[in-house]
Formats: structure tokens, C-alpha cells, sequence
């Protein structure tokens, strides 16, 4: 049986953490489940740094970007000394449960401690970049989308008064996710992600007959394998004369109150997220597949690396 | 063969029609065809009041709300005449496809279109209720949502520095759709929608202990039967010290730029009608179930009138 | 020498509040000053309800809307009893000095404050109907101008897209300042405001010609003795045919992210009020004018009943 | 007597220049004054390149950043070729008057054509920068602000989650007002700007007993001697624990739809040339000091390089 769940954020914040941390409060009081919140990551399990959660605070801040209870990637973590403080605090204060938000790291990096004691283990998808297996959408990305496509709208006012071109970096260190979004949905003329080839040649290929007539935008993902400075000096020999500028996003993209749909995915998933708990469930992260909430072994829960089939043929007849 | 294609909005705007405009345009450029805009709904196409669409109008205003076609509910689309002069501007113009962007009247009103001429008919559904069978999503709704959920974020701003309670009548007139998702996304006490029963009393209920030391948000849907003056007066009989406040959000729900969920469904369903047109498919709606596109007879497309099973397990929880 | 102030935020809350307390903490640090919210206004002097208010607290908050003492209007403020607490919060904490952010009640309210104490009082102009003597602008109008101009710019995606007439009622009880930006700055095509007469017989006289081949847009003033019912009705009956639609934007023009101008205006008032009880100024209210920052004698700060020259000029040549 | 005014816009766009064309053509419209646009500043008055201004499109465009007529920096109007053509446009059109919509440049380039034909010209100051004397501000200047704050708002959610130290770049290449307003609007702790010395110094002071306990933001002017790559590398050298992120917000700052200020000014300066022009002014800039609407001869429209007395003030506190 549980009584007291223990929660906190870990790794990137990602806009809804917080509230998926409402989704799991308001439904663990539904079951009188009482829920502390452990500040910055597993660095506040180590220190015993816990907070109690009530319905009103998070009431008043589940529509806050960024996480109240902090996050920290934590290396003490994985010290024999750091484990130790870790169980301590799991006994002292008798929690029964540990929900994470965060990403593959911070799930896995939990699992001993479930050899440890008896706690009970949850996850919830909580990163900007959507490249979780395990689930369609991760908390934070419909965001980051939202705020990237919001910005290259702003770049396009200027973009189009001067008939200029504009390379922009977007956030995804690995994924193309956010740069295929924010792309198509800002009606981009080029999206170079990393995980497709030849990109760049189709869109050098276009720039052979371009007048300055109109502007042109290419969204690049930060981690496209043609860096975007790589990707100006392209344009640039093929067409010289072109008036070019370049901007990085940057990490504004992080940040901002979550949209609706986001937040329907956190109250869902940390809904979810005590049910799961409620049914024994462990060592598993939820997740969101075809609109069905849904468990994924920790193990299971690996980095996408391929864009949807979907989208991709989007791209295919949009941005090449 | 498909060598022209018509589009035209009809019925109540919904954000999002620019942005499938533009997925119809890009789409059709890719395989060839031509595409004309008709202006004002079925009026347009009664008095031959056609426009040309070009990639790179559509570029600059896919991030718009309304349609740039405008719309238009057109009674002499169902007399002789009316129809005889619809006929006469798609022969002349030779449109050998129709697509038509609206909600369920737009499109069955379209049926004998087929009988009297070889035209092809393919349905966007576009309307910010999300009330159609045949979609998990219309067109709009996402971001009527978000409009509707950060207004609701502001009433919270002034509700809690003052600890009032708020009662907020969305849009949705036979649907608690729009009720139920901004509601939940904003941290809403209860919600009053069409398709439950006895949510007012277990909000009367809620209100006996109420002291006036935070705020109480109610969403109500428009199309609830108990209206939201009369939602207001039976909290007042309950607890008359209460300072009540009531707002309608009315017609700005309507408005405003599309989100990237909302534009992503805009391209993929305009991208995925000129796809169903060239293969043969007519007197059809394309829609998205469980995220992929697929496509329902006009005659099934009927109103939806349940609440999805997920969403009404969050409203049992969250909003009562 | 003052070496504690107390803040208190009181009667209706405005955008800005939570800024001009950072601007006068951040300054009052500067000194050497430590300063104590005290919460719900009067009430939270009353009942010694004080809190700390700290740096980084405040550089988190000062960005959200509403006010994070909360607010109240007091009447217990005016009894003998209620009196009494107030003066022995204020001699219990040694309280040296009052900033009060509200509207022109709540300043004088707190006069005979000085007479049994010897506090000293300033006020700091907190209100979104910039109807205050003694400064250009009070905290909150522009964000609320804003709020409401950007309903407007949605309701018009919607009224342009079927060419409708739409009256939208904006904030300003007595005041036309609200509606006079609002409708400027969102191209409305007529204002009607308690500060001007003869508005409503131009309206008219311009429809009698209309033609519903574009849309039309009315902003009401609440305050306006023509309220927005019988603004329809005579719409109606110049013009039966007029496809026409009534929004109340209501209480959402309180709430949300002050902008930039009322954070400026915030910071600025905040510090100059300190700088003001330095210099021993006592019973007077800052204010801006001419981008200066001023002080009024409480006496003097009486509700503005006109609107200024300038915008009136606009006025007549823009909505009428 | 005017007639026929022509309207440019020249040199980079801001947010309000469709704003201040709506201006221009409603007072027009109330004198019975034809006005025309010209594309992309003076290349469209060299090739001819006028379009007809109606006022319904401006009401629907007013509230778009970019500028409808386009704009750019044009070389071959300083040859004599194109001055030919320049002036045949004008007589060919008869066009009276001009206004022009840009920075200083964009007037004294236009100063020669008084000298052969008779027209008019009145300079209406465009540029987010806020850099020209002879106005409080500028068109943009607003509306780029609260972009940047709301910017530094998304990053500061990011940045207190972690207790991160960002340094964000925003524009301003030889002013820093975008920095000096964005960053006090934020909550900044520290600000660099050209116009002010040792503010590294102070910032480098202030990093000795950072103890990453919370975040930290700095904001730095592009033009700002010390660029942020260096900043970076100070504030590494001082403590190279430090978690630092730089961001450079770059183009995004110049787009968006204009805010309520912005607007206001728009439709003040645009209504005001057109009164200027009929009281027989040319050679002048137009501009808003002190609230009131006033001119300044093309030749003293130069480049402000202080900060207002007021807002140094709050940097001294605020900031350093």
C-alpha cells in the first residue's frame, strides 16, 4: 500500500513539469496519498531536502514554465556514500514511491535504488526534444514548438520585408523533432535535421535560381550534422549575393508556460503516474502512444532516432 | 485526372484554414495542379468569384486566423438557381475537384454537387468545437483551447489576489470539449459541461466549506443546460457572502494565430486531401485517428456527443 | 530615519503590482532598508500578517500579473477597533513608513494613519483605468490596453472572415482611457466613451449605408451610459440586416504578465517612493508626468475625467 | 495644397510601420488626400513601384510587424540615373508630398529631391533602436522591448531551475536602450551597454561569492565594447565552476505584431505628418517628447548616444 509518494525533476527542465506535478498531487489526494516534493533532482534525496506539495500552490503555478522544485543533473548520485544519503532519506520519511520527470538517464539512473528498499519506481517523459521511445510526445515539446514557430514567425516579418534569407538554429541535440515542427508549421522552405541526408543538396539545389524576389527560410536543428555556420557558408558559394543572416534560438526554447496540450499530457501522465503505483507497477515510465497512456519497461526507454512516417512525408513534399 | 482543384472555407472560421490552405496548395504544386481559392463559402462559387493561390502568399499568412478566403453560411447554395450557377462556375472553370473546409452541414450540403457533375469531393473538418465523428481533432480547437486556457490563466492572476470565485462560460454549444480541456489545463475547480449530469451539484456541494481563502475557477461550456446565470445563482443561494464574479469569454475564441498543433493538422489534412483526390476518393472527410490521417464517408460524419473515455477519467478526478 | 517600510497592495489588483514591489525592495536594499509586505491590504495591517520580501522571491514574480499579498478592499479599516490593530502592527514591527499601491480611496483612507503615528505614507497609482490626477499613466493600463487590443485583433480574424459588426465591451467604469487606446490601436472603427457625446449618432449615421462587405468594429466602455445592450438594439434598428455580435471582454483585462512599459513605470514608481520617504516626504502620491517622476498630495489625487487632448484629436479622426 | 501624398518605408523595419501607414491614410482620407504606397523604400519611387492605399486594408494589416510596402536600403538612389527617375516618378504621379517611414539616413537622403521639385517631406522616425534625437522613441522601440523581456522571462524559467548564469545578447549595435529597458523589465542583475563604463567590472565584483544558489541574468547590448563571447570568458576567469549559458536573441527582436505603444505612436505620428504637411512643414522629422507630438529639421535628427537621466538612475541601483 502506498502512503507517501516522493517526486521530483531531473535532468533538462521542460515546460509542464509543473504541471505534472499537480496531475499527481490532485490525484493522490483523491486517494489520500500524501506527496512531498524533493528539491533539485536526486541532489535533494541525497540532502533530505523535501517540501510538502498542497493543491493550491500548484494550482496557482502549473501554468509556470520551469520546475518549483529545481532539477540538477546530480554525479554524487552514483557514489556509494551519495546512495546511502539517498536510502536514508526514503526511510526516514517512509516514502513509499518515487515519481521522476525527466529523461532516459534519470530513469535508469534510479533502478538500484529499488534493490536497496522497497520503493516503487515511475517515470514521466519530461524533456523538450521528444526523443523518447516509449511514448508519441514527451512533456515540454508541443512548448518548445509552439515558442520556436512563434519566433520564426517574428523572423519572417523581417524576412520578407527585406526579401532576406534566414538560417535558424533550433533546440535538439540529437533529434529533429522540433525543427521538423517548428519548420513546417512556419512554413519554412528548408528543414535540415539529422536524421535525413541530402538536405542541404536539395536546398543549395533551390538556391541556384533564387531572385531575392521573396525571403526564404531554412530551419536547421542544432544537431544536424552540417553545422548552420557550415550551412551559410554553403548558400553563400553558391550564391554570394544573397543577403543572408543567421539566429540561434538558443534557450528560450526551454523556458515559458506550457501549452494546453502539454499540460493535458502532464495532468494525464502524473494521473496516470499513481494509478500506475496504485497497481504495483515499477521500474516503468509512462507514456502517451495513439492517445492511450501507457508503461514502458526503464529498459525500454531509448532515444528515438527517427522521425515519424508521417512527418517525414510532410518534409518530403514541403522543405525539399 | 486531376488537373484543377477548387478550395473554399465554409460555415464558422476556425484557426488553422490558412494554414490547410496551404497544405492543399504545396501539396497540388508538387503533383502539378492547379488550385483555385473560392471566395465567401458556396457564395463563391455561385457567382464565380474565384482567386488564385500562390505558394508564397500562403507562406506569409498561414500563421493567420480567419481565412483568407472568408466564409460565409449561403441559404441560395439550396435553390435551383443557386445550384444551376454552382455547376456553371465549376464547368467553366474546369475544377474537377472540390475541397471544402468546414464542418458537417458544409460538406453533406455539397453531396449533390457529385450527382450533377463529375466533380471529385474531399471534406477538411474545420471547426474549433471538435464535435465530429471520423477525427480525434478538428481544425481550431487546439487553439481555441489555448486561447481559452491563457484567458483563463489571466482571471486567475485577479482571482487569487482577491480569493474570488470565478464562473467562465466558454464556447461550445452542444460540446464541453473546449470547456473540458481548457479547464482542466488551467487548474479549474469544476467544470459544467453538456455531456456529464450532477456536475453542479457536486460544485454546490464543494461551496458549502468554501471560506474565501482562495480562488474557485468554474468552466462552464455554453452549451450546458444549466447557463451560467443560473449557475451563479444557485452558488449565491448556497453561499450568499461569496464574491461571485462572471465572465464570457465569447467570440475571441474564435480568433487569433493558429498553434503549431493546430497548423501541423492544417498541412497534414490538406497535404493528405490532394493524396485522397489522386486516388479516386470523393464524398469523403479526411480526419486523424490515433495520428494517422484517415478518411470517413460525409454520411458518417455526425456529431460527436461524448467526451473521450481519457478526458472523462481526468474530469472525474480533477473537476468534481 | 527609516529603517522599516511596509507594503501593502490594496482594492482592485493591477498588472504591475508585483514589479513596483521589486522596484522598491531592490531599492530600499540599496539603503539598507528592510521592507515587509503585509498581506490582503488593510486587512493584513490589521491583523499583523506581515512576510519578508526578499530579493530573489521578487526577481521571480516580478513578471507574473495580480499581486503575490493579495489585495482586498478593508472595511473593518474604518472602524475604531480596526484602527487600533493597525497602529499596534505598525508600532509592534516599528513600521517608519507606509507604501500603499492602490487607487486614490485607499490612499486617503490612510491618512489619519500619520495623525496617531508617525508613519510615513506613499502611494504608488495601482489601477488599469489610468483615471488618476497626478500622473500620465497608473500601473496596469498599458498591460491591460494590450491585453484588450490583442482580444480585439482575434475577434477581428473572425468578424473580417464573415464581414460581421461586432460591439465589444472593454474595462472603464468611468473611464473611456481603455477603450479609447484599445480601439485606436485595433483599428476600430468606432469608440464609444463616457468622456464624449454624440459618439453613438455617428455610429448610426456611418451604418446606414453598410453594406456587410467588410467587417465593423465598435468598442464600448463599460462606463459608457449607453451600455453595449441598447448599442446593439439601436444598431438592430438603423439596420435589421446587420449580422451583429456582442463581447464582453471582462475580468481578463486584470490579469496576466504586465508589459514592459507598466514594469518600467513599476520599477520606477517603486524606487522613487523610496527616495521620496528618504528625502521625508509623507501623505503624497508619485506619480509619472512628462516622464518625470512626481508626487501628489493625497488630497489631490481626484479621478480623471477627460481624456487627454492628444488621443481626443485621434478620436475624431479615426472613430467617429 | 496637397493632393496626392507618397509613403516610403526605408532602412530596417519595425513593428508599427503598417500602423503608421494606417496613420497616414485615415487622416488623408478625412482631408479628401489620395495617398499611395511605394515598394520597397526608394527603389519603388526609381522603378515606379506604387500601389493604391484603402483603408480597409490597413485596418485588417495595422496590427502586423513587417511592413506591407516592403523595404530596403537602396544604393542606386544616390546615383544620378536613379535620381532622374526618381523625381520623373514623382511628377509622372504627381505626388505633392512624402512621407518617409526610416532612421536618419533614410531622411537626409531624400533632402536633394526638395531641391528639384517642390514636393514636401516629412520623416516619420522607424527603428526598434530608439536611437534619434528629436523623439522619446521610436517606432518599435516598444514592441521590441517586451519581445526581448519576454524572451529573458522564457529564459529566466530555465535559468532558476538550474541556478544558471545566462548572458543574453539583445540588439541595439550602438545604443543600449533595448538592453537597458529589456533588462530592467526582466529583473536583470546586470546590464552592459555602450553608453556606460565598469559596468563589467561591477558585474565581475558581484561573481566572487556567487554560489550558485540562484540564477543569475546579464544582459548585454550588441554594440556593447565588450562582447558577450568575452563576457563569457571574464566571468570563466573569475569562476570557472560557474554554470554559463549565452543566448543572442538576434533577428526574432525585430518582428512580432506591434504592442498597444507602439500603435498608438504609429497612428499619432502618421495622423500628425499628414496636419504637418498641411500646415506647409518639409525637411522635418515628426516625434513625441514629453507626450506631445513635435518636429525636428531632417538635419538635427541625429543619433542619440545617452541614456535618458531617469533610467540611469535605475541602472545604478538596479544593475551594478
Amino acid at each position: 500500500m502506498i502512503n507517501h509518494i516522493g517526486i521530483l525533476t531531473s535532468g533538462g527542465d521542460a515546460p509542464g513539469m509543473n504541471a505534472a506535478l499537480y496531475g499527481v498531487v490532485k490525484t493522490a489526494q483523491h486517494y489520500n496519498i500524501k506527496v512531498s516534493g524533493i528539491k533539485k533532482g536526486y541532489e535533494g534525496l541525497i540532502s533530505n531536502d523535501l517540501i510538502s506539495l498542497d493543491i493550491q500552490t500548484l494550482q496557482s503555478s502549473m501554468h509556470l514554465g520551469g520546475t518549483i522544485l529545481r532539477t540538477a543533473r546530480c554525479d554524487v548520485f552514483k557514489t556509494e556514500q551519495g546512495r546511502a544519503c539517498a536510502i536514508n532519506t526514503i526511510n526516514k520519511n517512509k516514502i513509499d514511491a518515487l515519481i521522476i520527470i525527466g529523461g532516459d538517464g534519470s530513469f535508469k539512473g534510479a533502478l538500484w535504488l529499488a534493490q536497496k528498499s522497497n520503493i516503487q519506481l515511475i517515470g514521466i517523459p519530461g524533456t523538450i526534444d521528444n526523443d523518447l521511445a516509449g511514448t508519441d510526445f514527451t512533456l515540454g515539446f508541443d512548448t518548445a514548438v509552439n515558442t520556436s514557430m512563434q519566433c520564426i514567425d517574428k523572423i519572417r516579418d523581417t524576412a520578407e520585408s527585406h526579401n532576406r534569407v534566414f538560417v535558424i538554429e533550433v533546440m535538439g541535440r540529437d533529434s529533429g523533432y522540433i525543427a521538423a515542427y517548428s519548420g513546417l508549421t512556419s512554413g519554412a522552405d528548408s528543414i535540415l535535421i539529422p536524421e535525413s541526408r541530402n538536405d542541404i543538396e536539395s536546398l543549395l539545389n533551390n538556391l541556384d535560381d533564387f531572385h531575392s524576389d521573396h525571403a526564404l527560410i531554412v530551419v536547421v536543428a542544432e544537431g544536424d550534422e552540417v553545422g548552420t555556420q557550415e550551412v551559410c557558408e554553403k548558400i553563400k558559394s553558391v550564391n554570394p549575393n544573397i543577403d543572408l543572416r543567421l539566429t540561434k534560438l538558443g534557450h528560450l526554447q526551454r523556458g515559458g508556460n506550457p501549452t494546453a496540450s502539454d499540460r493535458m499530457l502532464a495532468i494525464g501522465l502524473g494521473s496516470f503516474s499513481v494509478h500506475a503505483l496504485l497497481e504495483n507497477k515499477t521500474g516503468m515510465m509512462v507514456g502517451i502512444i495513439n492517445n492511450r497512456y501507457c508503461l514502458t519497461k526503464f529498459a525500454g526507454v531509448i532515444k528515438k532516432h527517427e522521425i515519424s512516417e508521417e512527418v517525414n512525408k510532410l518534409l518530403a513534399i514541403f522543405c525539399r
